[in-house]
């Protein structure tokens, strides 16, 4: 399997962006064609020290074709546009292998 | 479900990374009193521009209360000595709770 992970940092107005993300960002993230699997993670702490990070989400695809064809989608775009219109500056995306 | 979650930037010695993480660092893992599921990602790009990691582990446990139990374990404290020994510039360190 291949994942795409994103990783948000701490936005400033916690409520709108959980409201947004939940109501708007999430269901189009669910349109992904070929996606196998989403995780959605609320980051609450560090063994030391602060978190970095305040949500993380993993999609899982079959494959980096798959994956590449859905972000090149018409429903990967929505999801890209969407992330530019809340969270440009929160946002960091990788592509990644899991080995198990 | 909550996941402990360990990001690794590029090490500068690949080779010396990979065969510690796999000979060392993940056997003593697997340890972890609680620990219900290892997840391994080998970070390979990004959407757009290069990946700011080099690999992902994620450590998933029941409750909080077991994850903190397994960093305080023996086992746990192995676990953070032999990361202070081979990767304590190169990695950020988060706890969540898994949504979905």
């Amino acid at each position: 399997m291949v994942k795409l992970v994103a990783l948000y940092k701490k936005p400033a107005e916690l409520e709108d962006f959980d409201n947004h993300y939940g109501a708007v960002h999430l269901p189009l993230v669910r349109k992904y064609p070929g996606l196998r699997k989403l995780e959605v993670t609320r980051i609450t702490g560090a063994p030391i020290g602060e978190a970095k990070f305040y949500m993380m989400a993993e999609m899982y695809f079959d494959s980096r074709d798959a994956l590449d064809a859905a972000l090149a989608s018409q429903e990967g775009k929505a999801v890209a546009r969407d992330i530019l219109s809340f969270a440009a500056p929160l946002i960091t995306v990788f592509i990644g292998e899991v080995e198990s």
